[in-house]
C-alpha cells in the first residue's frame, strides 16, 4: 500500500485525488433507452430486460406468490439478524422526527413549518455479484417512518427470472408497496416516466453501478429528485498509537472489497503504526474470497503519515471521507471537529460493518467528497417541508407598511397593491 | 383571463401543463464560459463582464468604501422596513434550530446525528429591472444562523460600475462576508471553480434568468451543490364566496408582474366569484407599471371551476404550487389537506407578498411542481447532517454475530472478518 510520509500541504489535492471515472458514452444510450420507455412503456422495460439480464419476463411485477416463497427460503437465523438489523435502524430513524415548528413573529403574525412524506419514492437495489439487501433496510425504513404512500423497489432478475430471497424478504419485511423484476437503466427509467405497471416516483433512492448513476443523473432532468450523486465508496481511518493494527486492517479492507475503483486512506501520527497496518493488510488480504477486487482498491489507497492531530483534522475535513474511523487517544478532539464527513465510527470496537448493517445508523452516504454539502439519507430524505402562514387583521397592519414600502424599492407595485388594498379597508 | 368550468380529471394534466422554457442551446454557452473560468479565472470573469453588462471593471470585489457609501443612500425608512423583514426572517429560521439526536440503539451500541454548517456558500443576487434586495435576507439570515464561514454573494455591475445600495446595505446587514459584482454565466462559474479572487464554494442559491438557472444545473457536475431546480413562479389561489374578489385578483397579479413566464391559477367552488375576481383582475391590471409583463403571464393563466372542495385539493396537490393562498370557509380542510406546496398563505389578510417580505417564511421556494419532492429554503439548507457511532466492547459482542451472517449472506467476507477479529479478541 502507498506509504506518504510527511506530505507538504501543496501536495495536498494530488494526494486526496479520488480514482475518476469516465462516464460520457454512458449518456447516449440512458437517452436512447428513456427515449424508448417513454413511448413503449412496459414492452421497452421488457426488451432491455431481456437484452441485459438475458431473461424475457411475462410479468415484470413479483408476484405475492414468490414472496410467499422467498420467506421460507431465509434461515431463521439470518431472519433474526435481519430483524435485529430492522429494530436499530428503526430506532435511530424514527428519533429523527420533528416536530411542526410554529413562531408569532409579530403579533398577529403567525408562522409555522410542517414536514411531509414525499408520496412515491422507488428504491433501486442491484442485482450482480452480491444481494444488497441491507440496502433496502436502510431506504425502506425510514420511507415507512415517513409515511411515503408508495414505496416502489426494482431490482433485476436472474437469467432465470427471479430474485434473490434475501431481498423479497426485506421487501416484504420494511414495507415495499410493490417489486418489480427490473434492473439498470432500464429501471430508472421506468420509475422516471411510469409505465403500464410501475409507477412513476417523485423521488429515486440506492446505489447503483456506473450506468445506474449517469441514469439517475439524468433522471433528474424530468421532475424526478434523487437521493444524492454517487462516487465510488470510501473510508478513511486516523489511527494513532492507541489504535490496533489488525482492527485497523480488517475495516480498510472490508471497504477495499466493495470494488476496484474504492479507495481507502489510513491517516496516522504514528509511522510505526502505519507499518504495522500494511503488514497487516498484506496478510489479512491473502485470506479473503473477494481478494483480486481489494488488491486493485489498495492500488488506489494511501497511508499517510501527518505531524499533528491539527494537521490530520485539516487534511480530513479537506478530504470529506464518507466514512471515517477515529482510533485515537485523542478521539473527543476528532469527533468535536469533524465537519465533512458522512457517518463516523469511534473507537477500537466500531468497526465500519457495524454501520453498514446493524448499528441503525444509515449506510447511504455522501462520497466523493460531498460530505462538504450533503446529508447521508435519513428521515428527511423521503419528507418536504412546508412553510405556513395566517395574519390577522392587526398582523397585516403592523407589518403591511413595510411590505408595500419593501415592494416599491424593488419595483413590484402589483407586490405594494396587494397589501395597500387590504390597509385601506382596514383604516 | 381563461376560465376552466368543471373540467374532467382526464383535462387535469393539460390545465395543470407549467409555460414551457426551452434552455437546450444555452448549455453550449455555459459550458464555453465555464471553461475559460477554469483555466483564466478573474481574466474570463472581467472578459465577460464587459461582454454581457458593458462595463470593463478594475476589481471585481465590492470595496469597504462602497459598503459604507451604500449606508449613506438607503433612507431611514427603507432600512427600518428592511430590519422589520430581518427580524422576523430570523425568528421563523432560529427556530428551526435542531438539537443532536442520540439513541442507545442496542445496550452498548450509541448513534447520533448531529447538523454541521455547510462552510462555505454562494448566494447569487440578480440585478436587471428590479433590485432583489429581499433574496439577500432571504439566503444570507439563515448562512449565518446555521453557522456558514464564508458567504460569497455575486451581483451584476450596472452600465457604471456599480451595484444597487440596497443589494449592499442587505449584504452587510445580513452577515455576508464578501461580495462581487459578477453577473449571470460568469458568477455561477466563479464561484463553482475559483478564481483568484472568488472563492470556490460548496453549495449555490439563489434565483436568475434562464442563463443562471442552466449556469446551476451544469455546475452541478463539478462537486457543487444548488439550493434546488428553478422554474418560473407560481401562484395558486383556491377561494369560495368567503373570499373579497378584490384581494384575489391583487395576489394573482402581484405574481402575475414577475415574468411573462409567471402561472397564476384561480380553483374555486364559485362561479360567481371567478367572474367576480375576473372582472377585478382586468380593472386593476391597468394601473401596473409592469402591466405588459402581468397581461403576458394572465396569458397562461387560469380560473377553474370544481365541484367540491374534495376536487380542489386533489387537483391542488397534482398541480404542487410554489405558493398557494387558502381564502375559504374551509380553510382547516385545505391547511390539514396539503402535501405538496412551496409555502401556504391563509385567510383574507395574507398576501403572498407578506411571504415574499416580511412575514419570516422564506420565499426561495420550489416551483415547476418540484414542491412534491423539494422543500423551499429554510436553516436545514445551509447545514448537512453527519451521524456517529461508538460501540463498547459489551455492544459489539451483541451486535456482532449479526453483522457477521448479514455481511457472509451479501457475500462480503471482509465486512464480516473485521467484526470477527474484534470477536475473538473478546472471547
Amino acid at each position: 500500500m502507498n506509504k506518504i510520509l510527511n506530505p507538504s500541504k501543496a501536495d495536498w489535492p494530488e494526494i486526496l485525488k479520488r480514482p475518476t471515472q469516465t462516464v460520457a458514452d454512458i449518456e447516449q444510450t440512458v437517452n436512447q433507452i428513456f427515449d424508448e420507455i417513454r413511448v413503449k412503456g412496459n414492452a421497452a422495460v421488457a426488451k432491455y430486460t431481456e437484452l441485459f439480464d438475458g431473461i424475457k419476463l411475462e410479468d415484470l411485477k413479483v408476484s405475492e406468490a414468490e414472496v410467499q416463497n422467498a420467506d421460507k427460503e431465509i434461515s431463521e437465523e439470518l431472519k433474526s439478524a435481519i430483524k435485529l438489523a430492522k429494530s436499530n435502524i428503526e430506532k435511530f430513524h424514527a428519533a429523527q422526527k420533528t416536530e411542526k415548528i410554529s413562531v408569532e413573529t409579530t403579533n398577529g403574525v403567525k408562522c409555522w413549518q410542517e414536514k411531509k412524506a414525499i408520496q412515491k419514492v422507488g428504491l433501486y437495489i442491484p442485482g450482480g455479484t452480491a444481494p444488497l439487501f441491507s440496502s433496502i433496510l436502510m431506504l425502506a425504513i425510514p420511507a415507512r417512518l415517513a409515511g411515503c404512500e408508495e414505496i416502489v423497489l426494482c431490482t433485476p432478475p436472474d437469467k432465470n427470472g427471479n430474485v434473490n430471497p434475501a431481498i423479497l424478504y426485506a421487501a416484504e419485511l420494511c414495507g415495499v408497496t410493490q417489486i418489480f423484476k427490473i434492473g439498470g437503466i432500464q429501471a430508472i427509467g421506468a420509475m422516471t416516466f411510469g409505465t403500464e405497471d410501475v409507477p412513476q416516483v417523485y423521488k429515486i433512492f440506492g446505489p447503483g453501478n456506473q450506468f445506474v448513476t449517469v441514469a439517475k443523473q439524468l433522471a433528474t432532468k424530468y421532475q424526478v429528485a434523487i437521493d444524492m450523486p454517487a462516487g465510488p465508496s470510501e473510508l478513511l481511518v486516523f489511527a494513532d498509537d492507541s489504535a490496533n493494527a489488525a482492527y485497523v486492517a480488517s475495516d480498510l479492507l472490508s471497504q477495499a472489497e466493495h470494488g476496484i475503483d474504492s479507495q481507502v486512506i489510513m491517516v496516522s501520527t504514528s509511522e510505526k503504526l502505519i507499518n504495522a497496518v500494511s503488514d497487516e493488510i498484506e496478510a489479512q488480504v491473502q485470506e479473503l474470497p473477494r481478494k483480486a477486487i481489494a488488491d486493485k482498491a489498495i492500488e488506489n489507497s494511501r497511508l499517510i503519515l501527518v505531524s499533528s492531530k491539527e494537521e490530520a483534522l485539516e487534511l480530513i475535513n479537506e478530504y470529506g471521507p464518507e466514512h471515517f474511523i477515529i482510533c485515537s487517544e485523542n478521539e473527543d478532539y476528532f469527533v468535536q471537529g469533524i465537519v465533512n464527513a458522512g457517518s463516523v465510527f469511534i473507537g477500537n470496537y466500531t468497526p465500519e460493518s457495524a454501520g453498514d448493517y446493524a448499528s441503525g445508523t444509515n449506510h447511504t452516504l455522501p462520497t466523493n467528497g460531498y460530505a462538504k454539502q450533503y446529508s447521508g439519507v435519513n428521515l428527511d430524505s423521503f419528507m418536504k417541508t412546508i412553510t405556513f402562514q395566517k395574519i390577522t387583521e392587526e398582523g397585516i397592519k403592523e407589518i403591511g407598511p413595510s411590505i408595500e414600502l419593501l415592494a416599491e424599492a424593488e419595483g413590484l407595485q402589483a407586490h405594494k397593491n396587494a397589501v395597500s388594498l387590504r390597509l385601506k379597508d382596514l383604516k
